[in-house]
C-alpha cells in the first residue's frame, strides 16, 4: 500500500516514517508554497533516512488567507491549522491509499479532528493515518533520542520546511519584520541530519 | 526499552504489538480476574507470534462494581471502560518503561483521555502508548489482512480475554443468563491465529 507522509524534516514527521515503514510503502511529501526553497531541508533528510520523497503544491490563496489571520490573532496557530488542513487535502489528492502526517497527542496545532479525519477518507478514498497521535512528549523524545540524529536550536537558525518558513516570508513581505516577531516569538525547532549512530550500528 | 501492551488476543492489540515491536522490548500482558480461563487464549496469539507474554491479576471489587455498572446500564460500555481503567493502572505499577494497549481512533470504549493518559504517566514515571490511535477502521483492516490470520465469529464463539468472557461468566454467576443476553447482544468477535500466510513468506 503507498502512502504519502506530509513531511516537513523535522523529528516528528521522520520518526513517523519509521513507525510506518514496516507496513507501507512510504513516500515522504513537502507541501511548498513556492515561496522559498525550505523543502530542500526536507528533502535532504529524505535522503539521509532512504524515503522516497516528492513536493506537493499548495495554493497561493491559502497561504495569504493564514498570513492575515496570524496577523489578526497575534500568533500563528489558527493560520498554521488552516494550511495543514489544505495541506492535507492536497496529499489525499495524490495518487496514494493512505496519507499521514506527523502530529503527537500533546500537539495543540495542528489539529484533526475526528469528524475531519473521516470526511477526508470519505471524500478521497484513502486512509488517513496520524501514527504519532497515541504517543505523548516523553514517549516521542525516547524514541527520537534513540533512532534519531537531531539538531536542534533557535526556530530562524535551524532550517525546516514546516509551513513556518514560508509564512514568516510572506508575513514580511506582506507586513514587515515585526509582524513576524509578534506571531512568531522566539522558540525551539528541531532538525534531522539522519539516524543516530547507535541506530546505524 | 521495556513496554507492556495490555493484550486480548484480539487483532487490534495484536497490531498494535507489531507496530510497537521495532520500538520496544513488548511484552504482551493479559489482565484476569480469575474467573475464567480465557487469558490462555491470549497465551496461545503471544506464542503463535512470538511475543513475552505475562498475566496481571486486576482486583475482585473492580469485576463487581463494573457487573453492577453494566446492569444498571444494560449495555457494557461503562463497565468496560471501569475495567480497562483499572487494568492500565495494574500494567503501569509492574516493571515497564512504557505502557500500551490497542485501542483504535473509532473506538467509543475503551477510551482514555489526554488527562487521564498524562495522569497515569505522570503517577507511574512511565510513558502511555496508543499504537493504533491514529489509525481508524479502514486502515487496521487493511493492516490485519496483510499481517494476521484472523478468525472471526460470533462473540459467544470466539474465545478472547478481553474482559468480556469474565465480565459474561460473573453475570452469569451473579445475575442470570438473561442478564448477560442484555448487556452484550449479539455481535462479532475476531480472534488471531497467528501471522497470514503472505507475511510469513
Amino acid at each position: 500500500m503507498d502512502l504519502g507522509l506530509l513531511y516537513s524534516g523535522g523529528k516528528d514527521s521522520t520518526l513517523a516514517a519509521l513507525l510506518l515503514e514496516d507496513f507501507y510503502d512510504v513516500t515522504l511529501v513537502t507541501a511548498s508554497f513556492g515561496v522559498t526553497d525550505s523543502w530542500e531541508y526536507a528533502s535532504r533528510t529524505a535522503d539521509a533516512t532512504g524515503f522516497d520523497f516528492e513536493t506537493v503544491e499548495l495554493d497561493d490563496d491559502v497561504a495569504a488567507e493564514a498570513v492575515e489571520k496570524m496577523v489578526e490573532d497575534g500568533y500563528p496557530r489558527n493560520g498554521i491549522q488552516h494550511v495543514h488542513l489544505h495541506a492535507l487535502e492536497a496529499v489525499a489528492g495524490m495518487d496514494f491509499d493512505a496519507v499521514a502526517d506527523g502530529t503527537r497527542r500533546d500537539d495543540r496545532v495542528p489539529s484533526v479532528s475526528r469528524a475531519q479525519a473521516q470526511s477526508l477518507e470519505d471524500r478521497h478514498g484513502v486512509d488517513y493515518i496520524v501514527p504519532l497521535s497515541g504517543f505523548g512528549r516523553g514517549a516521542v523524545d525516547a524514541l527520537v533520542d534513540e533512532t534519531l540524529d537531531v539538531r536542534t536550536g533557535p526556530s530562524e537558525e535551524i532550517p525546516k520546511a514546516d509551513y513556518e518558513d514560508e509564512l514568516r516570508a510572506l508575513l514580511a513581505r506582506e507586513h514587515d519584520e515585526k509582524a513576524v516577531a509578534k506571531v512568531f516569538p522566539d522558540h525551539t525547532q528541531t532538525y534531522v541530519e539522519g539516524f543516530s549512530r547507535a541506530d546505524a550500528e
